[in-house]
């Protein structure tokens, strides 16, 4: 356990020793240029790329300066310092907070004006996601998470998780066994980087990812992780950073295989890509979250004729629907010639299809016939 | 464990039974009338009051039938037999599911006809709330759930989770120990009726509800807990059924004190009186999910004076806002006069604030100084 805490204690300190790095810079340009300015990568668009051989989306090496002394620049200057004061003492104490809390830490009004430090959440998120990118550590590791987590875990995993105690006491390690946990799965907590969340031991070949809770618990509750030895997860729709996090670890750590379940709709399938490619707003970020060997295994249109479903389960397709696959064919990790053919097969049958669907046939077919059937055949699209 | 596990098996053989008396009942009366119908109970608005003495809002006693021959009657009366039947299924088998799994298990196209028998998962949600009137079982006893569960808790309690396995095998039993979790907390699971999740024993001198996720999660990491002798549990917002029955299991079971923290703002006061009345919606639920003597302990108007919070935390009211206010002034449950300065207090002064608020003055002040001071004050709101 001791050394399972001094990594955390050795992170804080590289943070903090880095931010002092950071704001000495600043100082020493001011004093070498008379100018005061920080340097960051630029995060728009232009300077994001699609990585094909690494399979990310990543961020490009441009740089930008934001200056003190710049009418454009000036309150972002001052929101970045703010923001970084404020980790300074999240480090510190030894506590994390949520991105909301950060923002009302930082938001004063400026003595002598109505202007305030930020007037929008945004601004502190976004001086927060420059800061990682200017550090170099990530978010998490900057003690900030964004909600309290709603992603689910089960199986054959052995976990073990820091909690540091906030009065400077004695740190506590609790264990988590994956084949011993409640119908509502172990509740992944909202920071999972390696500094506080350990994984001891995995004794399964692969990760199913879930994309809906609901459906999780079916594959829960009748121990498909006992049956075909695996780890079992769903971020509870749009997955979290603590959720993709564990998964991508799961990978690189453990060398498992990763397979995600989605809706048969553009949403589904864009959240597959969340958890395979990264998403283009943390571009910075995909090497740490990403999961670029992901492999889809349904539901597609395709299954649905496979399958038999009947055609009472089909949901019509709806204008955003159309629109949201119109965009998804233009990102270059879904420009495979298997992906080609499913968004062509939806637009022209028109419809959609929900993984709860499968209880048409009968509540355990998911569990029963559909997933092993999948499993078996390796049909999984890339 | 095996007395735990015996009284889910009376209460499947209960509902077992009941589901049979109600089908002979509608047998019965066809045979004597000439009638096929059932009885329930009216559930619409005119059927539910506000029960002063017993402070919860319950469903009266009024009664309607409806008849498979009747145009108005006949789908709705084939889709509560559908129901009834793929609920006979999920008991028997010994698994459960979600209310969206339910929908697509009935729907079907009914044959020689382009009807189906379910359009939207409204209909069967209707259904199953009409089983449940009529059965006397409530819907997890009916082996359903809504979704994977999003409710947390931490705390000096013990707590005996059972775990039916589906393919007729040993159940098992999950023991938690909830001063023994990680930050993410015990995942509160989908079902927590008796039958399933046995609370073995509580250490506790309060139950604290808070709102949002993340501020649960400054309690939890503070060991609040541990400092103030309590069990800390989050809905994440709007709390589901399982939340809410919990809270009512502490309480009720363990004469536990029930203290709720929300945003000072009308969504988070309603967030309030679910816990503590039950929703107007589930009106025939509120004997077993709602708290009456719950009481609140923030965050009010009165306290941004009170604890003098600067001016940069104040959120506008808008339009909506100013309605809800409106409509939460004429339920009966908030006609107490503390409660009328409040909404006075907030329409007067135009703002909301959020309980992340209390960290512009630091991260920590909502677990050192504010809610201390709510505490020993008994600053509670009815």
């Amino acid at each position: 356990m001791e050394d399972f805490y001094s990594k955390l204690r050795k992170t804080d300190q590289a943070v903090l020793q880095k931010l002092k790095e950071w704001a000495r810079k600043i100082i020493e340009n001011a004093e070498k240029e008379r100018r005061v300015y920080m340097e960051l990568p630029v995060r728009s668009f232009s300077n994001v790329y699609f990585d094909e051989e690494q399979g990310l989306i990543q961020l490009g090496d441009r740089m930008a300066r934001r200056e003190f002394l710049n009418v454009g620049h000036a309150k972002k200057f001052l929101q970045t310092a703010l923001v970084a004061s404020a980790i300074k003492d999240l480090v510190e104490e030894g506590i994390t907070t949520s991105l909301r809390d950060v923002y009302y830490r930082i938001k004063h009004t400026i003595p002598g004006t109505k202007e305030n430090t930020v007037d929008d959440q945004r601004e502190s998120d976004k001086a927060i996601e420059d800061l990682e990118t200017m550090l170099g550590f990530v978010r998490e590791q900057l003690h900030v998470f964004s909600k309290g987590g709603k992603g689910k875990l089960a199986g054959p995993i052995e976990i073990e998780e820091i909690v540091p105690d906030p009065d400077g006491g004695r740190p506590r390690v609790v264990e988590t066994d994956g084949t011993n946990v409640g119908m509502g799965g172990w509740a992944i907590p909202p920071i999972t980087e390696p500094e506080r969340v350990q994984i001891k031991r995995v004794d399964a070949d692969f990760v199913l990812v879930v994309e809906k809770d609901a459906v999780w618990t079916r594959f829960h509750e009748d121990r498909f992780w006992d049956k075909y030895n695996c780890i079992i997860v769903t971020g509870s729709g749009q997955p979290d950073r603590p959720t993709r996090r564990l998964v991508h670890r799961l990978h690189y750590e453990f060398k498992l295989p990763v397979y995600v379940m989605t809706d048969a709709d553009p949403w589904g399938w864009y959240i597959y890509s969340v958890y395979k490619q990264g998403s283009i707003n943390l571009s910075y970020l995909s090497p740490t979250l990403a999961t670029p060997d992901a492999r889809f295994m349904g539901l597609t249109i395709s299954d649905y004729h496979e399958f038999k479903f009947g055609k009472e389960v089909k949901i019509k397709l709806n204008d955003q629907d159309r629109k949201r696959l119109k965009e998804m064919r233009r990102y270059p990790w879904f420009k495979h010639k298997e992906w080609i053919r499913e968004f062509d097969l939806m637009e022209k049958e028109g419809f959609k299809m929900e993984l709860e669907a499968t209880s048409s046939k009968y509540f355990r077919y998911i569990t029963k016939e559909y997933t092993p059937a999948k499993l078996e055949a390796k049909a999984f699209l890339p």
